[in-house]
């Protein structure tokens, strides 16, 4: 039989999620396969991966790889509160508004979401829930969570994040940082993957691997091991223990190596600000009109504002969802594998849609 | 640099998740590879997911790809109860003994288990358990768990399965199964899937894959439609979506394809039985003394006790686990890619040991 | 030894659960004891209460007594939605800010909050989430709950509440009151009780006892018994079944028995009257200066804003607390004992304390 | 209207939460009524109850007054163990079996039930479950949980609460003591309720108040703090902090002072033994037979087998529960106010139907 199903010419701007997995990783897994390794992470890659980590993070980091993001997040913030601790985030957080309530329902944690205009928290938003400590009646902010890059596509600064980490630990708070697309913010910031997370006071982080090109896995990465408590029996009774560890161990490391991860997401960062600025000089030039942009494009996504009717007729062409349909906003997503062909097309059924 | 840093010529016996990926289980991981497809199960190969399972369990069967089998208890559980259910299960039932509490931390269900001889229920020993109904006090028995083959490697012929699922429906409850090892049932048993599952009576079914040669994935299978509830947003929220579903469908596809999967099963079971047959000769030959068997071997499993001190001299050989070290009992696992050779050498090293 | 440890001159304006029990109260639990009744709610006290709320209700409405507010709404809210379900709120209701985290803790649900100005949701402020239905990575919001009186002070009309539960049911939802102060709600809208529950659309209702005189216990009353499931058995494993039940029923029966419900009620909503007409007089004459008030006064609270540093002073003469210290906002309740002796003295004390 | 609804004259021996109030409990409640105390635990009483369990328990136990046992039980395990702990019990332990499962669902703890022959645990027994520690895919057994009495009537030791809590402790768990009959164990004992409690090496107790003559309310007793956190958080999230707290804790006061807690303890056992030993003496005299005794009768219960039939009959007269129907094994609860003519009636009935 075929095995292939599906049009390889489909295309779109809808989630770095709808693209593939990169060659690279699938060769990392065909070089894992085969003979027999120890189940549940007693194996030689996981043991490796420690390395791998330790040379981006520092030594003493901790690496428990998961199945997907919702795990990492649920499992990270489990480990770093007591049952009685609630979480302060953005009210766009992905914890927030994607996770069906999994952190509330199944890590029993409490979010205090904050309105943000960027999906950015500043230590003046944490403080408007970061109170009532000792009340009992009070659900206690005892962990801020912030994403990055976050989820309408900007990024801290290496100095932003330093001032959420101070600002926490001095409220006696811990830092986590959902990091589902922290290739990007090391792309945009031209840092190391270390100097916006551990040593700018991140404790722990989730290390996103599935929307930069792997097959599926994160890894929940513990930066201060103080800030964290019984993640391997966390990871487990959550169902984010994979038996045949080796494999998402293996991509980690695939994606670690060679730059892979910084090759992707540059690459994708690439991807997004050539489509913004494609789109700028439309505007400039008064050949587009009617599009607008709701917020900076730091890394792969760009959030514009259509005019109406607009967005469904760009529908025929490329998929993609609508962020606040409401006012015709607009979220563009660009992957690994996105092409300046990609781009291109899509400007031009952007102008073609704007004119019919 | 080299992906590939594990010793392939490591064998064991430990368990059937210790062996790596079918190959052509990643033949159709890469098929499925390249352009973009709509994440979270709305893909091509998700679709065609549903006819493959409709030609082996009949139309109408609502099939669910999770990632891992903890996940596919939790979530399957969840879906056939109200909060205040609780489950009867054989007492060495993996939602029991291996799940690290899931199914009464995450899914808020209280387990009823049964003290059984060889891992299998019967309406006698579910009795002991299901009753109570209507009073508020006792968490309310309203699901029966067995586990197909079970954790003991014996098998529920037709007969009762179809015996346990009239009882269970007589008293107003449904009846799951775990099916980590379903085609390794099929195999021993001799008939299709659906004989010894739909045709029988089962409600829902979690259909094995990793431990028969997938990457990773399960599949929740509802059979009985009116059983379970809610399924798309429990698996969701119990964080068991995957965003890259095209690629657990296409493994499941591959899997049931061409036989597959009763091929690796069939493998794995001659295997298991390769390795009995050739102990019970020793020991009716006088060549082997002092080796007992504490179980039927009825799929790839074979429990065997041993002199003392002898597993864990065995051990320096194969890697495998205890089952009872208070009785020297220990658990023998054979998988898709255990090889005569394999057999024949563990054999040999047994009865080295055994003479040391 | 003396039983009496307390200073029986203590008064304040705190919370109306800084009352004690009203002697009504005291006699019926007194009538209720010796003898042998069956426990958990077969006695005759219970079987009576239905009669009385049915009185009050109409024919048909379930009656589970519980013993506090925080049990109510957690059981009736989990027994209103699956387990995917999410309720949406105003953000100042007690669900959200008092309960410690319950509702999601213990019962696994995710709250929807939504601001507000006066603790009132309307249909336009519930459709700010109650959005997302059968999109899986969205909690599902299939529950509005209110709050009558509310966290404010405020009320809402007969009307009000018939918009949102005509609004609600519009969109396949349900509707929970939270009716801590129902009796205060009725007293001031000068309606029977079921006008603005039963008879406006609300499904489900927390009863409550404490607040207006009852030693402990507060009552989940199933309006519409469609939109509840499984009241029995939620009560008891969320721990608010209690043993000596006849206590808690004899209580309610003798607050919805001649009127002890409305006249408590009444008289304090009456007390907050005066206080705020006292201090509106003052206001107007010019003696007092400085005095604002932040919501109206509809039941027995009176939410006012005081020059910086009078509320600290004041607390000298009565103790009573912040409602949002950084715009020096208090809140005053009255309760069932409040005397108008209490409120002229309060008066002259905040004369006297602005003065100083 | 008539307050007085019941039949003062209906007695039985189903429960001793079938009785009413103790008269010394309802002076209690009414000498802490009128003028305002602060909610939720910050009034006089509650701050005396701390030294009346000091001058029981010894300096430095913490007192956390909660609603019902259940509650009592549910915050006292969750404040013991991280999420990922297990709880050794008895299978006949309130916990495991009259619980609806709230330690499971709501505390999400796993419980790990032994068999005993009479409702106690053992270091043998206790070591069937207590095993597996480090391993992530077993809930970790922290925490045994012993009941005290038993619910099957009879009482540890002094010396057998020792032997356990030395065996606990080299295991390095914690032991909790269900105390909802502590009374009538120390009454049983002849010694002070520290002795076999706190001396023994007990960590977290659960003071029974409502069995034992009180309208409502237990204590959680922390007996050594470093055995439990956060419970003033645990309390409120698990719905069991009372508003009125004053009056649970002037209960437990008056229960504490005079000796109502021993008085009311001995009588309810005074009148089991009267009740055993009448039978025990119809036994022998030849004038009863049939009756066989299946539990020592060493607190306020009598477990005892009836000839097939007589049970049924027998509750025509008084109200009482089968324990094992298939074998005709029933409970006799006696209670503070069970009288010696409530006793010889009962008798007098069981002849009577034992010759009918």
């Amino acid at each position: 039989m075929t095995l292939q199903l599906h049009d390889l010419n489909l295309r779109g701007f809808a989630s770095d999620n709808y693209a593939g997995v990169h060659p690279e990783i699938l060769d990392a897994i065909a070089a894992a396969n085969e003979g027999h390794q120890i189940a549940y992470g007693e194996d030689v890659y996981t043991a490796r991966l420690h390395e791998v980590f330790a040379e981006h993070f520092g030594a003493g980091v901790e690496v428990f790889p998961v199945f997907n993001g919702t795990g990492s997040n649920v499992v990270s913030l489990q480990s770093m509160i007591p049952r009685w601790g609630a979480v302060v985030c953005a009210k766009t957080a992905h914890i927030n508004t994607d996770e069906a309530g999994a952190p509330e329902r199944v890590a029993g944690i409490k979010l205090l979401p904050v309105e943000t205009p960027d999906g950015k928290l500043t230590p003046e938003l944490i403080d408007r829930e970061a109170w009532g400590w000792g009340d009992e009646h009070r659900a206690q902010p005892l962990v801020v969570s912030i994403t990055q890059t976050t989820e309408l596509g900007t990024a801290y600064s290496v100095d932003e994040v330093k001032a959420i980490a101070d600002h926490v630990h001095g409220l006696g708070m811990k830092l986590h940082m959902d990091g589902a697309r922290i290739s990007n913010a090391a792309a945009t910031l031209g840092v190391p993957l270390r100097a916006f997370t551990r040593d700018a006071g991140v404790d722990v982080l989730g290390f996103g691997g599935t929307k930069n090109g792997m097959l599926y896995g994160e890894a929940v990465v513990v930066l201060n091991p103080e800030a964290s408590d019984g993640l391997i029996y966390l990871r487990k009774l959550n169902m984010q223990l994979a038996s045949k560890m080796r494999f998402i161990s293996a991509q980690l490391i695939a994606l670690l190596t060679d730059e892979l991860w910084l090759r992707s997401a540059s690459h994708a960062n690439a991807m997004a600000a050539r489509l913004r600025t494609a789109l700028e000089e439309g505007v400039a030039s008064g050949e587009i009109s009617g599009v607008g942009f709701s917020q900076l494009t730091q890394a792969n996504a760009v959030f514009a504002t259509l005019p109406a009717g607009v967005a469904d007729r760009l529908r025929g062409h490329f998929r993609f969802y609508d962020w606040d349909a409401a006012r015709n906003e607009v979220r563009w997503m660009c992957s690994f594998d996105t092409t300046e062909a990609d781009i291109d097309a899509f400007v031009a059924a952007l102008k073609f849609e704007l004119h019919a």
